[in-house]
């Protein structure tokens, strides 16, 4: 039987170091950016994107230590679009993960460029090949996450359909999601056949993703999530729950894990953590 | 005689050109993201860094279609920089090039956004060798320009050395300028020797860039800079007018000019063009 804590808990642990080696030292002219780049990044996240990286690549039979630098320049990119989420002129949120957010420790101007930072320093991460970097900034760029993040923007206080909602969120957090898992499967050698099926289960876990935290917004606490809820409510976003209802999001968010995981069928054992995670996304409380 | 109004004319028609063909159209979804990265973009800048790229690349004798990608990605990642620069939590600046500023026009939110694509575009026109994306990366990262940025920031209000200043400027404005020429050089095959020779050059423009700006800023009006000016004077921020006087800065500016000439002495007819920019840098009135 697999172990996804213990699992969780290992790769997390190796993501962690080869973060703290890869990124500048607090030490480093001007220590105020690279205490806010390393503030946020080492602000207790779960690394599922960093893990799906290692996982994607184990599926494929490859080797994680190849993996390892792209790992954490998804983790870098995800951590650069919470910093600027969390802005005044954005979400205008206090509080992730339990703490101050980056603007309100380090003052907005730092933050604006300790996101700039991660960003830049992704590609720096990235740089070995120009397939990653071109995967990289692709599923980042104008045409994915930053394209899901402005039309989240412009959904606030309109009604979207829920083809808009899908699209949006297909972007905002779908292409990172994809990319970790793509990622890893190129780092690992996949065959084109392998690469097509791994990225058809990063959209279904994208996607899931997306519903489930709609979801939890919607009904968790505070205290559960370590960041402000009802966030949706407050800026009337259209979400899955409000256009479909709890229960239609649930049945949704598990017909996508399903599919998911029939994407898996051909990668026996090696995917057993893909599995996981999968089943994790549906059952997460947070 | 090198005729060096004709030579940005057109270099720079044919960069609009290549940015325009490279760069998402208009109406790109979401078309609210492409059309402020185009509004920057496209605000009538001179093109200096991606002209350096193309006519270093000519001064080592190499075909400047090849250096057109990475002449874009330097414009994307310099007007990324403009857009978060102007920021109300940076510099707090409505004109630049005598128009609006992005987040006056489009918003605060889709400001940031706008800026964090153009960063991302441009590593997508990198991607094709490993060491161009390197390359970008370390110039424009939390050692390279947005060190400069934090420095710049915590310069204000506070008395910095002639050395603490040159140490921001080298980082703020140098190393993109100096990437640029490297670039360049790079695309066109150069020989170590002959990348050394245009990194010390880059090196001096990078610097005399700068303290030409300080005089301007400290020296000339509104209408002929097409942007707020004496921003320095209200910022309290150290310059090297103020730190050297206007003469004594135009001196160093001189010398700077004359280093980066020396640097060009072995490059022959092929270097006309960074002959004439060097002293274009030490002339301008804008």
């Amino acid at each position: 039987m697999f172990n996804l804590d213990q699992y969780l808990d290992t790769t997390g642990k190796r993501i962690n170091t080869a973060l703290n080696k890869l990124l500048p030292p607090e030490s480093a002219q001007p220590p105020t950016i690279h205490k806010a780049m390393r503030y946020s990044i080492f602000a207790g996240g779960k690394r599922i994107r960093p893990v799906l990286t290692l996982a994607a690549c184990e599926a494929v039979g490859g080797k994680t230590a190849a993996a390892m630098p792209l790992a954490c320049a998804v983790e870098c990119i995800h951590t650069y679009s919470l910093i600027h989420d969390d802005l005044p002129c954005m979400d205008d949120d206090d509080l992730r993960r339990g703490r101050p957010t980056n603007h309100k420790v380090f003052g907005e101007g730092v933050a604006v460029l300790a996101g700039d930072a991660l960003l830049t320093q992704a590609f720096l991460l990235a740089a070995k090949k120009p397939e990653y970097v071109t995967e990289l900034a692709r599923a980042s760029g104008s045409l994915g996450l930053i394209a899901g993040q402005v039309q989240d923007l412009e959904n606030e206080s309109r009604a979207a359909t829920l083809t808009e909602v899908k699209t949006t969120h297909r972007n905002k957090t779908g292409a990172l999601i994809n990319a970790s898992i793509r990622l890893g499967a190129m780092a690992g050698h996949a065959t084109p056949a392998q690469l097509k099926r791994l990225t058809r289960y990063g959209d279904d876990l994208g996607l899931a993703f997306q519903v489930i935290d709609d979801i939890l917004d919607a009904t968790s606490t505070k205290e559960i999530m370590g960041k402000s809820v009802r966030a949706d409510e407050k800026n009337e976003k259209s979400t899955f729950p409000k256009l479909l209802g709890i229960e239609k999001s649930r049945t949704y968010a598990a017909e996508l894990i399903a599919d998911a995981h029939d994407q898996l069928r051909s990668f026996g054992k090696k995917a057993e953590p893909l599995r996981a995670i999968a089943d994790f996304f549906l059952t997460r409380k947070h």
